[in-house]
């Protein structure tokens, strides 16, 4: 009885995502679902994505949180239009909670929309939002046991950045554990170590992201 | 129609947690609810509590992880009686999972019982297990605007331990704005300082532990 309420939910997500996802696709916008646990650096990553893109990309973000605007107000300080959505409790965003800032955007004016998740390393993994591509961040703080103990989140990404590899000296984290953990899991995860704090490896991610944006772009 | 069958299900968890609260009061046990963003520190802090008590306490452990169930071998390494619940994707510990548990320890022989809830900073506030205290850890290295985003966990939580001050000289964060926005959503809170890595701060925790799981375990 409860699941079938779950698979309700989580098709009645599905479809409304897809709806979504058309949307986005015929106004040429590649679409990104960033997700991470809290304090992984999801916002400090979208402030450093900005600068070094904003001359090659029209960005748009779109933050939730369960409550307060503060990630929508640092971003909107870059001069990016953003959108905060407030869940009020709710633990992660859903495909009805995106379709409701649609009149929020010009999408004609954008070539890249990040939709920046609740901070969860569970449960976003499970609501798609109408995103071509999941990017996952972990910081390198929170350990390298997380691809064995949250592997959906590994399993349903594209893209996973090591963030915070500035504090490698400082804590005990293996990258190599991490990197072959999550290769288990995701045989095709793109994976870039970065610190978001001295920019270092963020080359790389900012590459990936300039050529699937332009591709959609021109799609 | 959502609405209710959530409220339902909060329902029904509460009044199994609340059994599950009188059963352990009966036997004169303490019982903790810890829970953290993954990668705070929760096991390292357990490891450490084992340690410092394992003479004055008789402690148990009910361990929750979405799968694996290397949180739960780290723990039994103490010498101590831990059951690993693997929550199969769900993102919290409820009241049911703690008592499907209860066949596998002996209470009489117990005063202090500690749920590792799953890592997740938003869900397992919401759902009781039949805890006496909520206790909650946050890392420095998560920041220092945690408490405004994430305000269920710190009003529910009886105390907050801020872990890795070993990292605050290579991290942005400011413990007394964590400090003073706790105490604004939850007056009540009790606040350690520690490092679980270098032990910095964590007498005053085994204090508070130690008088509590005695009061209880004379009731």
């Amino acid at each position: 009885m409860k699941i079938s309420v779950v698979r309700d939910i989580l098709e009645a997500n599905e479809r409304i995502a897809d709806q979504n996802r058309d949307l986005f696709n015929e106004h040429g916008l590649l679409v990104l679902n960033l997700m991470s646990s809290p304090g992984a650096g999801k916002t400090t990553l979208l402030e450093k994505t900005i600068e070094a893109l904003k001359d090659d990309l029209k960005m748009g973000v779109i933050e939730g949180d369960i409550q307060s605007s503060q990630d929508a107000e640092r971003i909107a300080a870059k001069g990016i239009p953003v959108v905060q959505i407030n869940t009020g409790g709710a633990c992660h965003l859903d495909g009805n909670m995106i379709r409701d800032t649609f009149g929020e955007f010009n999408f004609q004016d954008l070539d890249l929309m990040v939709v920046e998740n609740v901070g969860n390393l569970v449960c976003p993994a499970e609501f798609k939002v109408g995103e071509d591509f999941k990017v996952m961040i972990l910081s390198v703080t929170e350990g390298d046991d997380k691809p064995a103990k949250y592997p959906l989140m590994f399993h349903e990404s594209s893209v996973l950045l090591i963030n915070k590899i500035d504090l490698l000296p400082y804590v005990d984290c293996s990258i190599d554990k991490i990197k072959e953990e999550s290769l288990k899991i995701n045989p095709d995860l793109t994976i870039f170590d970065v610190s978001c704090k001295t920019g270092e490896g963020l080359d790389g991610w900012f590459d990936w992201l300039r050529k699937r944006a332009q591709a959609g772009a021109a799609a």
